[in-house]
């Protein structure tokens, strides 16, 4: 056998959908059928799709509560071009900057060379710390806390404290200490619009994805 | 009454606990009290407590699979220096750079500036698509896959083709189209060691969270 006829080892192709747009399309959907919605305003059910499409579960809504008009809070901040305010670095690279409607700055301070020094000064973590960096910032912003409870403790403390009123609060921490908790009193606080998921679920990821959903209409 | 005793506005502080070493080892206490493990090896048994601690749900255990003798290959290739190839900016982002114990590089190309047109190229999802640029990279490297299906199935297509085989690969991305069926598929091919989440459920925060329990023994 000539030589330049070797077979070359062959990989078949996998069987599953490649287009990013079909996969979308195909996910949101199985995610309408599934899912019960009838709770929410179809503004609010287009965030809870988003959060369900970033957890996979679609007893979520079960769990969902908004309060004082959260999502026209939060469209407004961010079409006036608001920064949304983060607790976590996995929060701020899950949000879809070309999906941002004003070019909007996507903050979090969690690594700022102050922030280690704030928390030993302050007794609490430095989720918590960072958000004493961000200041006149919070005015009108849209904050997203996905990861630590601590953070959204402390929020409610720097609002007690007199900080200025954010737009709207995605409230998700996730995990076993303080995340049902600092949910409960964030909803039970009623200064700032806000969606939470009740419990301990939760995760940078559905708030990023509730920021997604916020930032364009687009599906 | 004098000016300057006119009370300053208090804000009493909240009540939670704000010492993050304490938070940790209260929310794994839960988890061991709570979750089902018997089914682990003790090695194992930690990277699920972790995982746990990053969804908030203590019944994923019996969703989680190990095959090949995945944590002593995967704790191998960290202590060897090889990198973790993530497929997501916000797995990337999860990783706890300290807790590495060989300075490991942590790579993510889905935005290298080649990955849409190769995406366009070989008609599949920029998450795919960001695979190819891995190269010589994926020898004996961790792979941690906590988003995109399209990237998992890809990865197979990579190996079959003859790609360098990695150490492990976490096999955890998340949603309703190809997730399941991406990680059966990773379980059943029986290459390289493997962990997945059976179903529709897994994500950016768990990957990372298995990550960082491979990553050092300190909890």
């Amino acid at each position: 056998m000539d030589e330049r006829e070797t077979p070359v080892p062959m990989s078949k192709p996998r069987d599953y959908i490649r287009d990013g747009a079909a996969i979308y399309a195909e996910s949101f959907a199985t995610i309408r059928r599934e899912a019960d919605l009838a709770a929410f305003t179809a503004e609010e059910a287009r965030v809870v799709v988003r959060m369900i499409h970033a957890c996979g579960m679609v007893d979520l809504p079960g769990d969902v509560r908004f309060g004082g008009g959260f999502v026209s809070a939060a469209r407004a901040a961010l079409l006036a071009g608001r920064p949304v305010l983060c607790d976590s670095e996995m929060v701020a690279h899950g949000i879809t900057r070309t999906r941002l409607p004003a070019g909007n700055m996507v903050i979090c301070t969690l690594r700022s060379p102050e922030t280690p020094g704030l928390a030993t000064r302050i007794g609490n973590t430095r989720s918590a710390a960072a958000l004493d960096l961000w200041g006149e910032r919070m005015a009108g912003a849209v904050v997203a806390i996905g990861n630590a409870p601590t953070a959204l403790f402390h929020l409610l403390e720097l609002l007690d404290a007199g900080a200025p009123l954010p737009a709207a609060i995605i409230g998700i921490p996730v995990g076993f200490v303080g995340a049902a908790e600092s949910k409960a009193a964030l909803a039970a606080d009623g200064r700032v619009p806000f969606v939470i998921v009740q419990g301990r679920r939760g995760g940078s990821a559905m708030a990023a994805a509730a920021v997604n959903a916020l930032a364009s209409e687009a599906e």
